[in-house]
């Protein structure tokens, strides 16, 4: 056991000068009352994606599940242990989130794993590969499209990838049956990490840009 | 479809005028580079213990798998779809994490639903029972000690459950081997969401605050 | 008999230069009309943990009974002699005290020694084995919670055994009649003899920092 | 329960702006490494009689009983719980301490009591009688003398009380064999509350003022 990381110690003493030291009230208010976050947020583990800086969002605003390539799985109640869906089900169900949004965002490298040809697993257990299995042939299917470049695929895998998690996440029938009732809302989004930009889906699964 | 969250549009428009306009080469430096993050933080959902907040970390510092309670499975490769596991295996293998951080919190829902003697499933397929059982017998275990407070019992079994990833995570081969070698840290904390403070664990097991 | 401590002495001597020089009119004060302490403390007989130190308390601010474990045995008037006892009813009594404070601390050896799985009497008279008694089968029943740490069972046992001592406390007649017609109060506090804060009992039974 | 006392939390806060913050090292030091005091401190409860206020000690220097009118029971393995034979049992056998001094001081209240011709109970449970009734005859036969003031008797009573309070620490047979192999001491000491001054106890039980 090495000792405790210092950019860690160094960020949490930031922490407690700045944003705590202002907003201390509000923050202890929150662990009091518990949190009523209005939105759920899936997105990718990678660190440059991190929502509540793409969002601006301070304590209490987003309620945030984090796996590789923000995928959602189907409604499985007898399938494996899915740490994915409990976080839905405790989101919906315990916390009455009004909002849901599945946030891809560019050069992911799950997505970019599931894409690659000849897909080499980077260990025995290759959990990379199993996980990403989830998208079925959908990288298969693309794959086959020689018309765009490797840049093009990878942007449009993405962004079928957040249609498929959004399909999938529409089988959770209380999901389903609240948007229905228009209590919750599915939304898909998609972050530039490059630009910065942030392109959100509209009703037909296109992606475009909110702020143009 | 609703329209997307307004509030969301909000924040990101802060984002871009604030943090990416002052940091927008190194964000653009990022994106093409690629990341290299020194460390992965395990982390709950909740919405009141966002990494990033907690350790004032800017984009391409943190590598973040967030799920329900911050739970790490036993190394399993031949059984379900292991989110967690794929996270792992992508930030030790593809990206040669350095430090992975398993981050509890105060008051964890997912930890009380544990607790809870009654466990009354949210919903019919019950994914946080099956989640939660990851916990085996520990929380019934401390359950039965009748001298800890509810209070007392909940912080006690958020620690326990950092213990017990940390030791599911030993049994990951990769994760076991490059800690012996000196190449990976596996360190414990504790963020307590009204205080602020931070509790790091030591090689016993225990958890203390660094800053004092 | 061997000549005075000389540390003793030389104390002595920076008391009378130093606290008696400064205040010396308030303690001849207190000496001719008596003292009228507020607040009782019920302490342990440790050397890191001096009420009077850790209260910045002077003279005539603090009644202190100080014994192993800062233990309180039931209201039992037809047993052994109880100074403990015998501190109370003179505190509550004759000095009508308004508040009593039952402290305990971290690193407590009494409550290291109730712990101990395998007894080792220190003495064939065994008075720390029959004192630490008072709490029962309190510590076997925390012993055989395999879940915590021994530092956490430590800290836990130090805190049950506040809570032990408040209710033994309250058989008394006089303080449960005082305590409900609000003329006294009765308080749990721990203390950390290592970073120096303050715990305090919250009706709950859970401890706290008051200065948080 | 009511609120924590004000002035005990505005004293901790002077403590750790104060002594802690200028001895921070050495507390923590205290703390981690145990504490090894070389003296043992019998004293009385009273508020004007803090044996760290009189000795100007720090943390570790004392181990510390405080009882009313600091008595010392003889060595009665048989007997009740003896809340102070333990506190001596653990301070010679488990601290090794050096030196036990037994503390009286000037206008005790327990001494008073002791005096009194006419005891009236403080309660039907009566503690402070059973308690002080450890002195047997002595206040009767000191009491019968007419000579002395009642401020007189009140002094000699108190120094009477420490010399008998020696006897009894000698029939525990540790104390008797250290002391006899040099390895401990007994003494006996006065404080006077009101002057300030401190009276020792030569090898004839006769008090002295060492500074004069």
């Amino acid at each position: 056991m090495h000792s405790f990381p210092e950019h860690l110690l160094k960020g949490h003493a930031n922490f407690m000068d700045g944003r705590y030291a202002r907003e201390k009230d509000r923050i202890r208010d929150l662990a009091s009352a518990g949190q009523h976050p209005p939105t759920m947020i899936i997105a990718c583990c990678d660190s440059r994606a991190a929502p509540e800086m793409i969002f601006d969002a301070g304590p209490g605003e987003m309620f945030v599940l984090r796996n590789v390539a923000n995928l959602v799985p189907p409604y499985q109640p007898d399938g494996g242990q899915h740490g994915t869906s409990a976080a839905i089900e405790f989101a919906v169900k315990a916390l009455e989130i009004e909002n849901i949004v599945i946030m891809g965002h560019g050069r992911c490298g799950g997505i970019r794993a599931a894409l690659s040809h000849t897909h080499t697993p980077l260990d025995d257990g290759d959990f990379i590969g199993k996980w990403m299995s989830m998208l079925g042939d959908l990288p298969a299917q693309l794959g086959q499209n020689a018309l765009l470049t490797d840049s093009e695929r990878q942007t449009a895998m993405e962004r079928i990838s957040i249609r498929n998690s959004i399909r999938n996440l529409r089988t959770f029938p209380y999901v389903a049956a609240l948007e229905k009732e228009g209590r919750l809302a599915v939304h898909g989004a998609w972050f530039d990490i490059s630009t910065g930009e942030l392109w959100v889906m509209n009703g037909d699964g296109d992606f475009y840009r909110p702020d143009l």
